[in-house]
């Protein structure tokens, strides 16, 4: 999976582990029990004729335990009562704050983001990072200039944390894209700058020193599922700036792949 | 893998993610450059016919990039001269305390152990834990008794850490049986109060006050390869208690076959 | 400050830093104003008269700025309209879950209480521990044996957490009692086995595998305010087990008397 | 202390807690003793004449315990052999890499420091920050030009941290008196543009993205000894870029002030 966000970037699933399951079978170790399928749990005398056995019983002789996620269309209606599976405890554990189970779980991404993206995005101490360094490597020339609709989003100013200094004249279309514009050139500027006291001889480290925050870089960021879910309520937020936003629902559309399940319980509270 | 341990304990790996490459590809971030495959590395102009070819160059036009682990049997000699590969990367990481990519890799294991081993081990702040909850369920009647060769290493008593009360007796084998049979007894007589409580309806979580520490309890324990080697560094230690080093010994093993690159590395500061 | 809890245990007051105000401080980073006062600040233009002047403002020439908490009842009234202080800042980082400003205050407490206390204690990963070690030094011949009141709390049994097998009989108030003999002489048993072990030249490490977990321990804890709220909120909870919350209560009150701001916010909260 | 560093930069101690002899006492939890007091210890007969005694036994009837850092001065000769003091414990607890007890003391401090420097900063996880925000206050206009001198360190070439790119030229003095008006003048367009987008109404959050990462900010930053120092292990190793290096090397004399004895045995690791 990836996802191309803002003029230049994006977000890229590298690996996940754990899965709904294991969140279930962690929480169980408390009781000694362990992952018991997902609903409907059909009980043990069910005798009706199934293609693949649905029934997900600890002793049925028809099916192997514990599969994997059930093609519910293959399931054939049978005469018993079924009950629901284990959604029920995982919906329990989250509903209740039983946080650490979620800690079994995770997902490791790349992502491209402007500096001042990721100046918000390291806040988040309980993930892991490796990011693109200027000391080693001049930055690539790509720079966020926002789209006109991004800087009008709030003209009139009803979103405080969004908002303008004080005494600030009313946003125009006109200005917004006299901004782009300036904004270009002057990144730009930046850059031909930056190349020069690169060529002349300033170490990379202090040829920096004029990369505007907008400037893109990248990184891989790797979490526990307890700990991205902590970052995307934050993040998701309406008063998390719209670009981390734009990022943040990105990593939440790979969670609800990943990890479906709990990511409906996520999504039902926010 | 599961690795029977003590008299009535085990680890076993239930998941890992990551793997030697993920570190190195990580790392990499920093530079802009991804995992370049394993050593030996063929120069560009390396001319050897091979079926699948191995040259892991950038723009050689024979063969896809960033190959997995390459079957090593299939690579058929050349004529240029090999360079080694990422596994010089990954020395230089671990040599210097580049600690952030060993982040990137993990496993999640599950741990039968006396609650004793559990007090140590759940001092690692930086696991995550599910334990068996004697609030919920009584624990099971399993308790640790120490061989008498164990429980004779240290007798003449060189190991300060593993020492003696001040103006003790030397250990004797014959004291040294004596005290397993006392020590099954004693924990017979508690285990015999704490049913008898459960049955009278005395709260789990009260009837459990006589559970002596050498009980066995059960927990999933999940971290990334940075932690557990931190881990390790503590616990397969010499004045670390014999015990907990049995477990530390074992999950060495699963780190071994899992990341056995990294393990290499760990192993030979060692 | 010092409380005595259950039979042998306490809670010690051992360091504070921070306060009320440092908070505010930090917040105030974001904005790059500092701790403005308490309130009700007077506005500048406030002329009453006033012993030690209590306006607060900046720029009085009558007052020192900051003073610690003042002596409300020294306050005279005065014919300006004071406005509220920077509670008000307090309040809305607290109800808008603006955390990381509760990082700059915290506090050391030293802690003795039984060992299945100190298990459910040390879940607590974000504390800093360092406590009594049975390697080292035989731990003191105190247990927990809990009354007959405490004993009988859940007797009917509507707590879940607190629960009883299943077929377990509805404890008595006399079996409650034989119960604390029981398990007073059980406690002698492994305290006898304990010291005869030592004597007999048992390394301590394994001498104490028959100490129960109703044994008491002692350690010294460490967290920033933001994580002993955190710990509060889980173990002053109505199902945390009900020694643990004796511990956490003692723990709240010292937060009161050195925090009494953020305090006053977080037990609104519950 | 407040120390100023580069051209705009500072950093100040805002508070400190714990102090040598906590970390002492967290030690000792595990062997039930506290601090006995700093060297050296006059043993318990000791019976020379002294103004206010010096012994720190634990039974002296002429002194009271654990006096803070005594005015060694003051000491007169006794007839005993006096022998170490806790220095010793320190040093052992330092050497064998006993850190948790290090976790019981700590420090505040603010800073003022350019975005790249917090960059490198904010990578350490385990202190708490709080920052000046640009979506809520515009940056200050104070940007760090380096000197000709601290530009010309490299010249020539040995550090490879500190490197230029590939084909660079060496850099003359000429050129980089030439890079500082370059740089100072191209600040000074950033900043133009900054006001500019901020008077017509561009959001903060937006108007921020061409502020160059060589600007200053502000921060408070809080930590315990043990990751204090693990952060000047990094930040003042050769390694690490000059800039933060001046910052470690003022945070490590307010350390050196506070906790002089555990700055003792990690200058003397260095």
């Amino acid at each position: 999976m990836k996802t191309a966000l803002l003029d230049h970037g994006y977000v890229k699933l590298v690996e996940w582990w754990g899965g709904d399951e294991r969140i279930v079978e962690a929480a169980r170790m408390s009781t000694a029990k362990g992952f018991q399928g997902w609903g409907p749990i059909h009980d043990k005398a069910c005798n009706s004729v199934v293609m693949a056995c649905d029934c997900y019983s600890d002793d049925c002789t028809k099916c192997s335990h514990y599969p994997a996620l059930p093609n519910y269309a293959e399931l054939i209606a049978c005469n018993c009562t079924p009950t629901s599976g284990d959604e029920k405890l995982l919906a329990y554990l989250w509903h209740n704050h039983h946080a650490t189970p979620f800690e079994m779980a995770g997902m490791t991404i790349e992502v491209q983001a402007p500096i001042f993206v990721f100046r918000e995005w390291h806040r988040h101490r309980t993930q892991s990072y490796n990011e693109l360094s200027a000391r080693y490597t001049p930055l690539p020339d790509l720079n966020y200039v926002p789209t006109v609709e991004r800087l009008m989003i709030n003209a009139g100013g009803t979103n405080k944390q969004a908002g303008t200094v004080a005494g600030a004249e009313t946003l125009s279309e006109d200005w917004a894209n006299v901004f782009r514009q300036k904004l270009q050139r002057e990144y730009d500027m930046c850059e031909g700058l930056y190349q020069d006291a690169l060529s002349a001889g300033v170490p990379k480290e202090l040829a920096r020193l004029i990369v505007p925050v907008g400037r893109y870089s990248r990184m891989r960021a790797s979490a526990n599922l307890r700990n991205w879910l902590a970052f995307l309520t934050l993040r998701m937020a309406p008063n998390a700036q719209w670009e981390i936003r734009q990022y943040a629902s990105a990593v939440g559309e790979m969670i609800a792949a990943k990890f479906p399940r709990a990511w409906e319980l996520f999504a039902a509270a926010k």
